[in-house]
C-alpha cells in the first residue's frame, strides 16, 4: 500500500521523518506487507531535501493513482485542503489530517462522506498535537456518556501566560519570546485571540456529543488583554489565568462551549499545565475525570499522530472504524451568557471604601482581592455565582467603579 | 451477540450496571444489532438483584454456549480465571478481563492462544482503572518508539502517602483511613508492598516493549517503611515521596523496571497526582512525554475500562486487533542495582559533624536535608547519581552513620 502527503512544512515533512526512522515498526503494526510513501504535494522546490524525488505539484496524481490508499492532507488552512480531502475521500481514499480548521469547518460533511465510501477519515493530530485524544474518547470512554470537556487547548497562549505567570514578564514580552522560540507565528492572532483553542474546542465537542458543533456558534475570548495586574490578583485568590475551552452538554439538543481565559484554582490538574504544554479534561458518568497531557504541538508530537493514524488506515482497510456524528441544527450552543460562573472583576475606582461598599450592595458577598503595590484607585474582588447575563447586568448599575477586566472563574 | 460475565463482584456488578444504563449507546457503538448480557457467574446467590436470573454456577453453561461471543473475566485471582479464560478463548470466545494479575503472569500465553483462535483478548481495565492506558499506548502511539513508563499505579498507597505528606498522618493512621474508606483490603499486603503496582508495570513494560515481563523478575519494595520523618525530609528537598512503578528499555534484549518509593520533584506532572488517582507516563522518541490521569480503581471507573473492551470485541468480531508481544528470556530484565539513581539516606548518628564529614568523605558531594524538630542523632542527605550497587557499597563503608530508610530520587 502507498501513502501521499499533502503539504510538506512542518508537520508534513515530520510525518515523512518519522515514517522513515520507525518504518519497520510501523510497517509492522499497520500489517501491510508493505507501506511506503510515493508522493509529496508541494508548491515549493526542496533541492537536496532527502525526498526530493517524492516531490509533486501536481495533484491529480495521487488522486489518479489507484496504488494510492491513504492520504495525509498536512496543508493547513480551508482551500484547497478541503477540495483535495474531499476529491480523495470520494475517490475511495483514507485521508488523515492535522488541520483543525478542516475538520471544525467541515468535519460532519467529510466524515459522511469517508462513511459513504467505506474508508477512513482520522484527525487524532487536530487536537492537542501528539497527545491521544481522539481515540481515546471515542473507544476507551466509549461506554461513558460524557458529560463535559473541558482543556488548555493552544500551547502558544499557554506559553505566554506561563512566562506572565512565573517570570512577571508582560504580555508583550512574552508574545515576544515565544515568537522568538518559535512557538508563534510572526501574526499570532489565531493563538492569542482563541481561534485556535476554538477549532479544537469544536471538534472535542462534536466528537463528545455526537453533533457537529461549528466555530461561528462558539463565544470565543483571548489572552490578549489580560495583563500581570490580573495574573496578581488571580494568585492572591489561589489560582493562575489559563486560556480555557470548555464544553458542557446541557441536554440531547443543547451544549454550552466557549473559549475564554478563566483563573483556574491552583489544586486543578489543569493549574500545573505550563509552557507549550496541552492539557484536556474528560468527564464521564462512569470514568469521573479524566486527564489526558503532553505538547499539544511541534513537529514530531504532531507527525507521531499523523503516522498512528495512517497505520490505522492501513490495518482497517476494508472495515471502516465506526466514527462520526450528525450536523447540528441553529441554536444547538447556548448563549454562552446563560452559563453560570462567577466574574473576577478589576476596576478603577474614585473611593475604594464606597465602590466596595456599592459593589456588595450590588453583587451581594463579594470576595476582595489584594495585590502587593495596589495603588488606592483599584479593586478588584470575584463576584458570586449567577448567570453572566445577570452578573454583567448588574455591573452595569454599578457606577462607583469603572470596570477594566473581566475574568471567569473556573470551577475546576 | 452475548455476553457472559464471570464474577460478580465490585467489578462485575459494576459491568452489569452501566451496561444496563448506557446500553442504548453500548449497542450503537458496537455494530451489532444487539449486545446483551446472557449469564452472569458466581458461587455466591444473590437474592433480590436486578441479575439475579442471570446468575449461574456452572462454568460449563459458559463455555458450550455458541451464542456467547465475549466473556468478561472479572473474578481477580489467578485459578480458576486462567482456566477460565483459557478455556473460553480456546472455544473461540473473545475474552476481557480487569485481572492484572492474569495478565501480568500468563499475558503472553493468552495472548498467543488469541491470536491462534483469532479472537480478541483485551485488557485495558487491568492498568490504571478507568483511565485509557493500553489502547492509547498500542494504537495512539504506534508510530513512536517507546523508551520509558513511569507511573503512580495504585490508588491505595497513593492514598495513604498524600495523607501523610497532606496531613502528617502516620503510616499506620493513614492505612486505616484507607481501610475505613474502602480504599485498602482487610490484608493490605498486596498494595502496600508494591506486587499490585508490580503487575501492572509488568503489563506496560510487556506491551511497551514487546516482550513478556514477569513479576518475578521485577525488583518491589513497598511503601510500609515510610514514615514521617521521610516525608518532612522529602519536602525540604523539594519533592515527594509517591509510589512509582517504572520500566526503562536499554536495548532490544535488555530493559531495567522495578518498583519503589522514590522522592520525585515537585515540579513534575507526577508529583500533584494525589489522594486515589494515578498517572502514567510514557515517553516516546517523537512524542516526548505525555502523561494520562485518572481514577485508577473503583468501581465504575473500572467498569467503565471493561465495557468499552467488550464494545471493541463485538465491533472486531471477524477482524483480530493486533496485540500481542513475545516470551522474553531469562535476564531480560537487568538488575536493578545496575540503574543510576541518587539515594536519599536518613541515618543515626553519635556526633553529626563528624559523621557529615565521612560522608563527603565517602560520597563526595552530598547535600544535607533539615526538618523541623530534627534531633542532633539524625542525619539525612542526598547522595551523587551513582549505580545503585555502587552507593550501597559505599554505605556500607561508612562506619559513622546507622541507615535507617534509604530512598530513591527519581529525575522525574
Amino acid at each position: 500500500m502507498y501513502v501521499a502527503i499533502m503539504g510538506y512544512g512542518v508537520v508534513g515533512s515530520g510525518v515523512a521523518e518519522l515514517f522513515d526512522k520507525n518504518h519497520e515498526s510501523i510497517v509492522k503494526k499497520s500489517t501491510q506487507s508493505q507501506l511506503e510513501l510515493k508522493y509529496i504535494l508541494d508548491l515549493r522546490d526542496f533541492p537536496g531535501d532527502a525526498n526530493e524525488k517524492l516531490i509533486i505539484k501536481d495533484f491529480n496524481l495521487i488522486l489518479n493513482d489507484p496504488d494510492v490508499g491513504i492520504v495525509v492532507e498536512t496543508m493547513g488552512g480551508l482551500h484547497p485542503a478541503y477540495d483535495y480531502v474531499l476529491a480523495c475521500l470520494k475517490a475511495g481514499k483514507s485521508v488523515v489530517t492535522s488541520n483543525k480548521e478542516l475538520v471544525a469547518s467541515k468535519g460532519y460533511e467529510l466524515l459522511k462522506t469517508a462513511t459513504e465510501k467505506n474508508v477512513n477519515f482520522l484527525f487524532e493530530a487536530s487536537v492537542g498535537g501528539g497527545i491521544p485524544i481522539i481515540r481515546p474518547i471515542s473507544q476507551c470512554l466509549a461506554a461513558n456518556e460524557i458529560n463535559e470537556i473541558v482543556g488548555i487547548l493552544n500551547g502558544t497562549t499557554n506559553f505566554i501566560l506561563t512566562m506572565m505567570i512565573e517570570n512577571s514578564m508582560s504580555f508583550q514580552d512574552a508574545l515576544k519570546l515565544a515568537q522568538d522560540n518559535g512557538y508563534a507565528e510572526k501574526d499570532p492572532t489565531a493563538d492569542i485571540e482563541g481561534l485556535d483553542a476554538c477549532r479544537k474546542i469544536c471538534i472535542l465537542a462534536s466528537l463528545c456529543f455526537g453533533k457537529h458543533v461549528y466555530p461561528e456558534s462558539v463565544f470565543t475570548q483571548g489572552i490578549s488583554k489580560i495583563n500581570l495586574e490580573d495574573v496578581e490578583y488571580a494568585e492572591s485568590w489561589g489560582g493562575v489565568i489559563k486560556l480555557i475551552g470548555r464544553a458542557v452538554k446541557l441536554s440531547d439538543d443543547k451544549i454550552s462551549a466557549m473559549v475564554s481565559p478563566c483563573i483556574v484554582q491552583k489544586h486543578s490538574q489543569l493549574a500545573g499545565v505550563d509552557d507549550v504544554f496541552n492539557a484536556i479534561l474528560v468527564r464521564g458518568d462512569a470514568i469521573g475525570d479524566v486527564v489526558f497531557y503532553g505538547r499539544g504541538a511541534g513537529k514530531m508530537p504532531t507527525a507521531s499522530a499523523v503516522v498512528a493514524d495512517v497505520i490505522d488506515c492501513a490495518k482497517h482497510v476494508e472495515t471502516k472504524k465506526l466514527f462520526g456524528w450528525d450536523d447540528s441544527e441553529a441554536g444547538y450552543v447556548s448563549d454562552y451568557l446563560d452559563d453560570k460562573t462567577a466574574l473576577y472583576i478589576r476596576a478603577k475606582v474614585e473611593n475604594r471604601a464606597l465602590a466596595i461598599d456599592a459593589a456588595q450592595k450590588v453583587f451581594g458577598e463579594i470576595k476582595l482581592l489584594n495585590r502587593e503595590k495596589e495603588s488606592a484607585q483599584e479593586l478588584a474582588f470575584v463576584t458570586p455565582v449567577a448567570t453572566e447575563r445577570e452578573l454583567l447586568t448588574r455591573l452595569e448599575t454599578l457606577h462607583a467603579i469603572e470596570p477594566l477586566s473581566v475574568i471567569r472563574i473556573s470551577d475546576y
